[in-house]
C-alpha cells in the first residue's frame, strides 16, 4: 500500500544539515554495500526498502551513504549521514540513530561521529573539562592523582580514614569504588559525610585541594537524591556508571546548575560496547560519546593492566577525549584498572600530562604506610613536570 | 599495609543470604579457575587478592565459587554466589554485581541468575505480566498482535490515521516506531492526543480493546515527563528502550502508582550484549532481567528476520520470561524485526499461545487496504485459537 505524506510540510521542517557516523562493517564489498544501504533504513524509516515513501522522507530522512573504501581485507570504513532534525535534538535518540537497531546485528561498529555545529550546541557538555578542573584542583601542569576507596565491606569511618590518609599523602582526587552505593555497611550519606569531612581535615593539613567524589550510580529517582545531598554535604564531585544508569544520566547531572561539580563516568556494565568486532570503539564510545554527554573524565582500562585493552584502543580514548568538537570541552582520559606506581613513566609516554592517574588497590600495594605511597605516587609524578 | 575491619560489627550486618549468577568462561580448566577467581574479586571487594583482610570481608563479600563444570571443549560453567547485601537492594547496583566491570573483560557470559527470596521480595517486577496484560485487552488465550506506527517522517494526524486503521483491522496493541520521540515532523504531545484519540475511535467501531503505546524513551527528565503527559492523554501503555534510558527508568515506570500502564521494552541500543561469547544470554536479559526491571513483554528481534537471533537464542528467551522467579510475573516475548504473516505457523510452534506477535513493515506489504491486511493477520492468529 502507499502511504500519504504531506511533502510540503515535511520539507519545511527539516534543515539539510547532516550529521554523520563512520562504521566499520565486516564483510567484502558487497555485503558492505548491503549492510550500509540497510543502516540507512534501520536507523531511520525501519521500513521495507521498496515502500519507503518517494519524496522528503526518501531523500532526507532516510540514512546516506557519504564514502565507502575498504578498511582492511576483511572490512569497509563507511560513512552515512542522517538529518540532524532524526536526533530530536535529544541525546538517547541521536544515540538510537547512531547505533539502536544496528546493535543488535554483527559486524557493525561505529568508530567516529560527526556532528555539525548546529547539533553540538545543542549539547552544554562537560562543565568543567580540562581546564575548568585544573582551576578547582588547582593543578596548573602536571597529571591529576586519583583512587579509589575500597574494599567493599568497609564502614564509612574506616572508609573516611582511607579518604584523609590519601589526601594527606597528596592524592587529588579520591572516590568511592563505583560498587559502593548504599549498602548497609556503609550507608551513602554517612558515608559521604564523613569522607567529605575527612578529605576537607587533610586539606588543612596539607594545603592542597582534594576533593572527595561519591559514586552517585543508583536507581532513577535516587541518583539525582544523592547528588543533591553529595552536594549539599560538600562533596567535590560525582562519580557514575552510564552503562547502569544511561548515558543521559551524565548529561542531566552535568547541565544541573544547582550541582555544578565535576563528573567522573565509571565504565562498568559497559564493557559489552567495546568487545568485538560489533559495537562502538573506544575512541567514540569513551572519547567522543562521554564527552558530548559531559563527563569531565572518563574511566577506563588501561593497557597493561588486569583489563584487555591495547595501547593503541587506550591512545585513541585520548585522541577522543581532545580532538575539536565545537563547544564541547576537552576532558580527561582517566586509565586506570591493575594500576600500580611502576606504570607510571610508561603512561607518561602515552598520555603526557593532560590524564588523570588512577591507582586504587596498587597504592595498597606499595608499602606498609599509605600516607608514604601516595606521597611516593605524587613524587614520582611531580618529576616528570616541575 | 594493613586494613583495620571492625569485623564484629560487619557480621552483624550479613544476613547469610547468597545470591548466584552461572557465568560461561571461554577458556581450559586452568583458565577458567584463574577466570572465575578473578570474577569474586573483581565483582565485589576490587582489591588485590592478599590484601583483602580476613574475617567477614574475605569469608562473605567476596564472591564464592560454588561449582564449576566443563560446558564444552572450550568453556566452562561457573556458578559464583555474592552475598545479597553487595547489591544494596538496588536494581543498577545488583546489575553492577553480576556484571559491572567483567563486562570489560574477554569470554565472560552472564548465562543465568538466581535471585533468593530475599532479594526478589525488593522487587514488584511487571505490574500486569501475562495476565494482567490479557485482562485489559480482553484476550483470553491467543497471541497477541503488535504493531509499529511508521515511517519517521510522517506527521502526528498521518501516524494517527495509521493508528486508526491498524485498531480498526484488530491489532491489540499499536506503538510507536521505537525512533519516534520528540522530533518537528510529529512532535509526542501532538502525536500521543492523536493517535490515542484514532485507537478510541476504532475501538468503538469495532468493539475491540485495542492500545496505542507511545514511545518515552527520552532524556533523564523527559522520560518522566512523556510518560505523565501519556497517562492524562488516555495512552494504554508505554514503549521504553532500556539500553537508552538505564534499565532502572523500567522498574521506575513500573513501579509508579499514577502511571499504572502496561511496558514494552525495546531492544535498540542493547545488542552489543548478545553479540558474542562476552555479554549477557538471552535468557538472561531479555528474560530475566528485563522481567526483574519490570517489563511487561520484551520486545526482541525474531529468528528467521532480518536480524540474527538463533530459534534457540529465541526459545531461551520464552523461557527466561516465563521460568518461576518467585513473587515476579511472568511476560510476554514479542518477537518482531521483519516478521510478516508468513512467519505466523512456524512461530505458533515455537512459542504457542503467549506471545505477542510484533509485524511492522510486514503489514504494509501484504496488500494494498491496511485494515485487510490488519484483518488477514488477526484471522491467520485466531484459526490456530478458537
Amino acid at each position: 500500500m502507499a502511504l500519504q505524506v504531506d511533502n510540503d510540510r515535511l520539507q519545511g521542517l527539516i534543515s539539510g544539515e547532516r550529521f554523520s557516523v563512520i562504521y566499520r562493517l565486516q564483510g567484502n564489498e558487497t555485503e558492505a554495500s548491503m549492510q550500509a544501504r540497510d543502516i540507512c533504513l534501520e536507523q531511520t524509516v525501519e521500513f521495507p526498502e521498496e515502500l519507503v515513501p518517494d519524496g522528503v522522507i526518501r531523500n532526507k530522512i532516510l540514512g546516506r551513504i557519504e564514502n565507502m573504501e575498504a578498511w582492511d581485507e576483511a572490512s569497509f570504513k563507511v560513512e552515512i549521514s542522517y538529518a540532524v532534525e532524526t536526533s530530536a535534538l535529544e541525546l538517547t535518540q541521536l544515540l538510537n540513530v547512531i547505533f539502536g537497531n544496528i546493535s543488535i546485528k554483527p559486524g557493525i561498529r561505529v568508530e567516529e561521529i560527526n556532528l555539525p555545529q548546529s547539533l553540538l550546541s545543542c549539547f552544554k557538555g562537560p562543565r568543567f573539562g580540562r581546564d575548568g578542573l585544573r582551576q578547582l584542583l588547582k593543578v596548573a601542569k602536571r597529571p591529576l592523582l586519583f583512587t579509589a576507596l575500597k574494599p567493599m565491606g568497609l564502614s564509612a569511618s574506616e572508609l573516611a580514614e582511607l579518604a584523609y590518609q590519601f589526601a594527606l599523602g597528596g592524592i587529588d582526587i579520591i572516590k568511592d569504588d563505583h560498587g559502593l552505593t548504599d549498602q548497609l555497611f556503609a550507608p551513602f550519606e554517612e558515608r559521604v559525610i564523613l569522607c567529605t569531612q575527612a578529605v576537607q581535615r587533610a586539606n588543612q593539613a596539607t594545603g592542597h585541594h582534594a576533593i572527595y567524589v561519591p559514586n552517585v550510580t543508583a536507581s532513577y529517582h535516587n541518583l539525582l537524591k544523592r547528588a543533591r545531598f553529595a552536594k549539599q554535604a560538600g562533596a567535590g564531585g560525582f562519580l557514575i556508571a552510564p552503562g547502569l544508569t544511561g548515558l543521559d544520566a551524565i548529561r542531566t547531572l552535568a547541565d544541573d546548575d544547582a550541582l555544578a561539580l565535576p563528573l567522573f563516568s565509571h565504565p562498568a556494565f559497559q564493557g559489552s560496547y567495546v568487545m568485538g568486532t560489533s559495537g562502538i570503539a573506544h575512541y567514540a564510545l569513551y572519547g567522543q560519546i562521554m564527552r558530548l554527554a559531559g563527563a569531565d573524565a572518563v574511566i577506563y582500562p588501561n593497557f597493561g593492566g588486569r583489563f584487555s585493552f591495547s595501547r593503541e584502543e587506550c591512545t585513541r580514548i585520548a585522541q577522543g577525549t581532545s580532538v575539536p568538537m565545537g563547544p564541547i570541552r576537552q576532558i580527561f582520559p582517566s586509565p586506570g584498572g591493575g594500576m600500580s606506581v611502576e606504570s607510571i613513566p610508561e603512561m607518561i609516554k602515552v598520555y603526557d600530562n593532560d590524564v588523570i592517574f588512577l591507582i586504587g588497590g596498587g597504592l595498597f600495594k606499595q608499602g606498609p604506610d599509605l600516607v608514604e605511597n601516595c606521597r611516593y605516587f605524587r613524587a614520582l609524578v611531580e618529576k616528570y613536570y616541575t
